[in-house]
């Protein structure tokens, strides 16, 4: 670590996220999530406290030279509000999803982003005269998570985020797992049934198929076709919650649904609970982590969907895998990927 | 590593393997793979190389006493066999099934052994008066192929040993993946199949119940019995090489059959072969290995079991993970175990 610069910080004006006064600090970084839809840019101390954040709209229909300026002017606000910040700036991380080539910092392909191969380390870098480093987006929540969040000291941890996908991060032996091309981690593409449907990645019964808050929202919106179209038993609070529209149904209706006592909605938050449950047993036993830390925005459906997962893993689970762990839900939210892109830029090659 | 002591040893009367004449050693292990059956203890190198080793039944209804102290023995053959290897050795590596107490060397529950608590590194470091270490079958030969045999400078890679169970052991990062309490690496225990049937390890739809030997056995089997029932078509290969008699049929009969023509015996090692392609994607999208390691016996089937499994493989498994890993088979053999033991035991702590 360089300790050319100590920076004295003083209280800042801007969203502030447990930050005290008269911190003490050495060195910076900013992380950065960026998403199809919003984009998240956090100042971030070396030990993973949040200094200050700002998140966006990304408006990803203006185009990548459009998108990295205002992602730019997003990050030079954040390092104008915090005094000594932009001199005591380390690097930049940025979470993404899509195809990285993450030597070379260019986003190959995004299809939430429409991008084709776009060097977004170099626009950064040239920008703020500092290292960037690319890093996909479940990967870095799951580094913040272990680094800095629900994770914090477990050398084996497991992360899940069950969102419109299924995505995640192994850490293991205190390291994060990357494979052999920095591929490895895809969570929500375990079969958990051989003979199940094809899912878009070219496996077949993918965990996310089953789990993910698309998955319950596709299986609700063919429970109120079926109820409109008079197949099935008399309209209940998710027919009524979507006026009768299949395509108002999304996960989050769902759970809304069973929380009015739904059955129908109930009973596909169980049998999605009991797909996660099936894949993480099979998660467990290859890897024998202390915690799983669950995230994403369909984990806060909490235990409609958690309580069948845990069911089945304590059905089916080892015992000798099942009794060391621990199963907790996100600390970071949403700032998970940005504290994690930040963190692991403060940690490259040390 | 300590070098207190040369040894110049000259070549031995016993079985040797790739030993040269006049080899400048420094320092040996004695490497031990203590199974059901049979147990067998070879004398290693830091590198790998395999100096002496020697096969013996285990004679397991002997008791532990007695089986110990048959082991003692047969370690005390092959020092004896090669001059200045006993004053050279640093220590013993046990490779061993069932639950292991590691910390303190203690076999504590082995079905295959009838064993419960025994002190295995007590009684093997009382007699030879060096350091020993337990270590889980599975992950020993994992550890000997990696360190020594077909992974060598692979520092990502997965071992899969196919045999009465299936098992195995993980390698990411160029380290050995553990977990929490040295429990990771359970390959056989998978679910393939969320609704399939029950296990005995209690999970459902374990890639064991359809992949292993032992499978593939009883498939076969089961085949033999509906022949022998009259229900179904007139006798093949199978049922003539078990002479009709179920009790006969295992894996290498099934193979032997399918080698013949039998379109029964090479269904059933399709079906075994796509059940392993299913299991290896989800662990290739979990962990993203350059190598995977096919091993045990049934890994010598073939191309009628492995040609299907990659099939599955090539059809299912997402291009970026699949296009850099190698499927190979183990170079070890039956040594692997005995040689990871001892490897294990040279590297632990260093």
């Amino acid at each position: 670590m360089t300790l050319e610069q100590d920076v004295f910080v003083k209280g800042n004006s801007m969203e502030q996220v447990g930050v005290e006064q008269d911190v003490f600090v050495r060195e910076y970084f900013v992380g950065v999530d960026l998403g199809g839809t919003k984009m998240l840019a956090a100042l971030v101390a070396y030990d993973g406290s949040i200094i200050a954040r700002e998140e966006i709209p990304t408006l990803a229909q203006q185009g990548e030279v459009a998108v990295l300026d205002r992602l730019g002017n997003l990050i030079e606000g954040i390092l104008a509000a915090v005094p000594g910040s932009r001199s005591a700036l380390r690097g930049i991380g940025v979470a993404t999803a899509g195809t990285l080539d993450t030597a070379n910092g260019v986003v190959t392909f995004a299809t939430n982003l429409g991008w084709r191969d776009v060097p977004v380390a170099a626009v950064l870098s040239d920008r703020f005269a500092c290292e960037v480093r690319l890093e996909n987006d479940a990967t870095a929540a799951a580094a913040g998570e272990w680094l800095a969040g629900a994770g914090e000291g477990a050398p084996d941890c497991i992360f899940v985020t069950i969102s419109t996908g299924i995505g995640g991060g192994i850490i293991s032996g205190g390291r994060l797992i990357a494979g052999v091309n920095h591929n490895a981690g895809e969570l929500g593409h375990i079969s958990i049934d051989g003979n199940g449907p094809r899912c878009l990645c070219g496996n077949v019964g993918c965990l996310e198929l089953y789990a993910s808050g698309t998955a319950i929202g596709r299986r609700g919106a063919e429970h109120v076709r079926r109820v409109a179209g008079g197949d099935g038993d008399a309209a209940g609070a998710l027919t009524r919650l979507a006026g009768g529209d299949p395509d108002r149904v999304d996960a989050r209706l769902v759970a809304a649904a069973a929380a009015e006592g739904d059955a129908e909605a109930s009973g596909i938050l169980r049998e999605a609970g009991r797909a996660l449950g099936i894949g993480l047993v099979s998660i467990l036993h290859l890897l024998n982590p202390q915690v799983v830390i669950l995230g994403g925005g369909a984990s806060h459906i909490g235990e409609p969907l958690l309580g069948p997962m845990r069911e089945v893993i304590e059905d089916r689970c080892l015992p000798s895998i099942l009794s060391p762990v621990r199963f907790v839900t996100s600390a970071l939210g949403s700032s998970a990927g940005a504290v994690g892109a930040a963190l692991l830029m403060s940690r490259d090659g040390r």
